[in-house]
């Protein structure tokens, strides 16, 4: 769609030099907004889509990262679950279409989310990390726990520089995170780059390549490593529990409740990865 | 509290040192939900509260996040429209407070927000960068667009050094953003650091910066720069201009959008300020 990076004119300064003050293009990543909205499904209103999560991301894969976003909540967790995705009409001012509605057609057998996300209506006021990590627990179709897939030190460390290798647009812009699906080998001493998306948003990235492998039926996803570019978040372990990824591994920091989620679910938890040295934060027995 | 970090024992490989698995401690900066709920406010159901939003967040200044998230979201602009917050009673499966629910108390004269956040009812299939910046423009009650603060290059080169000497968070964990408000002196050539916040979440540290100055009583933030520590989202600009703060400096790129509602709502924005050279995306004016 021609809509990852837009040219921008730019004043550069730059002190101490000889032209401290120059104008010139600069390219920048691309964010929009995306609508999601949920069609068909168990008890759905005739006809009716209902309007589920609005997120800001970088046009392209769109269709993934609806899919992707929608078996980390735990809407979906196989292939067939998702019957279709379009794009809703939608114009902008010129009245050129937009691209920034997706709609997901809902297998019948797919129980529709009571409310849009990131409302809660349960009058209990007893949220706390506890019951997110529950709920993880609960609904995991793809429990991560039992894969036996195990890597070898020189692996893990050599991961960061691969994605970086892959990411075209993070070498246009320097604006956007990247998370880069690889399946380990037998011996645990290599892998292949499968599946690698950009996004501005962390967890955009990661939604796609998850919504990737399940539009191609690959969930779960055992025997490989997820590589992110920035923090292991609480939700990115999450969303690797959630496709049955045994392995994450970031670049930089990781949270409290991160670990402690990739500990509950089974989640090898990989930190600070940059090229020599690494932090194992959670199940260090598939590191050999 | 006490509960910013966590010291977690972890696993370390160096690469080809003499020994390349250590076990040690590792602090990890604190990840917990925190749910915002809303009580009092124009039309409110009597004595009930309504859940609006949950955020994964640091702990600690809390009700400074949530007084300064709904500054961002429109909801309130000046200090008396929040009349009280509170910790809820919430408590983990030991029986202990969990800290993790908020409620704000809003003046009879506020209008509430008619359902939770990121759900979007209107039927309307037109979303897009457009509306989402006709939004910000409609509901800004803190215009930056005609503050006349003047900042020299010098002054803007040194703010990052500077934010990152108090970000003592960032210092033991490596995982925190951070975000630190800056009142410019009248000649443009020195600034003084007014609030600075860390936390998980880069927006959540903009948020309590923009909390602790609806609670001080200073909205909006006239002659002040906001100087960020990661990239320069859509979501940074709006909350920059909703809370009438006419400078905001990200140490990293910016997006398209962001740089467009900064142009469209009078915020300068400056991006890859990196010491001795920074790029400004709108808003060229006000650097000297």
């Amino acid at each position: 769609m021609g809509r990852l990076t837009q040219r921008r004119k730019v004043v550069k300064h730059v002190l101490g030099s000889e032209h401290p003050v120059r104008t010139r293009e600069d390219v920048l990543v691309v964010e929009e907004p995306l609508e999601i909205r949920l069609g068909g499904g168990a008890g759905a209103a005739a006809g009716g889509a209902m309007s589920y999560s609005v997120t800001m991301r970088t046009p392209g894969d769109d269709f993934d990262l609806v899919a992707g976003f929608l078996v980390s909540e735990g809407v979906v967790w196989e292939k067939g679950q998702i019957l279709a995705e379009r794009f809703c009409a939608g114009e902008d001012e010129d009245g050129r279409q937009t691209f920034n509605v997706v709609e997901a057609q809902l297998h019948p057998g797919v129980a529709l989310p009571e409310t849009g996300r990131n409302v809660y209506t349960s009058s209990s006021c007893g949220i706390c990390g506890t019951d997110s990590i529950e709920s993880v627990r609960r609904s995991g179709h793809h429990s991560p726990a039992d894969d036996d897939v195990r890597l070898t030190p020189e692996l893990v460390a050599s991961l960061p520089d691969r994605l970086r290798e892959g990411q075209a647009l993070f070498s246009k812009t320097g604006g956007v995170h990247a998370a880069g699906l690889f399946r380990v080998t037998e011996d645990g001493a290599d892998a292949e780059l499968v599946c690698l998306r950009e996004d501005v948003g962390r967890h955009n990235a990661v939604d796609k390549v998850v919504g990737w492998a399940l539009r191609e039926g690959r969930l779960p996803l055992r025997g490989t490593v997820l590589q992110v570019s920035g923090r292991a978040s609480f939700e990115l372990v999450q969303k690797a529990a959630m496709a049955g990824i045994p392995v994450l591994a970031a670049v930089s920091a990781p949270s409290s409740l991160a670990a402690d989620l990739a500990e509950t679910s089974g989640v090898t938890l990989v930190g600070f990865s940059r090229g020599t040295s690494f932090n194992v934060y959670a199940g260090h027995s598939r590191i050999t």
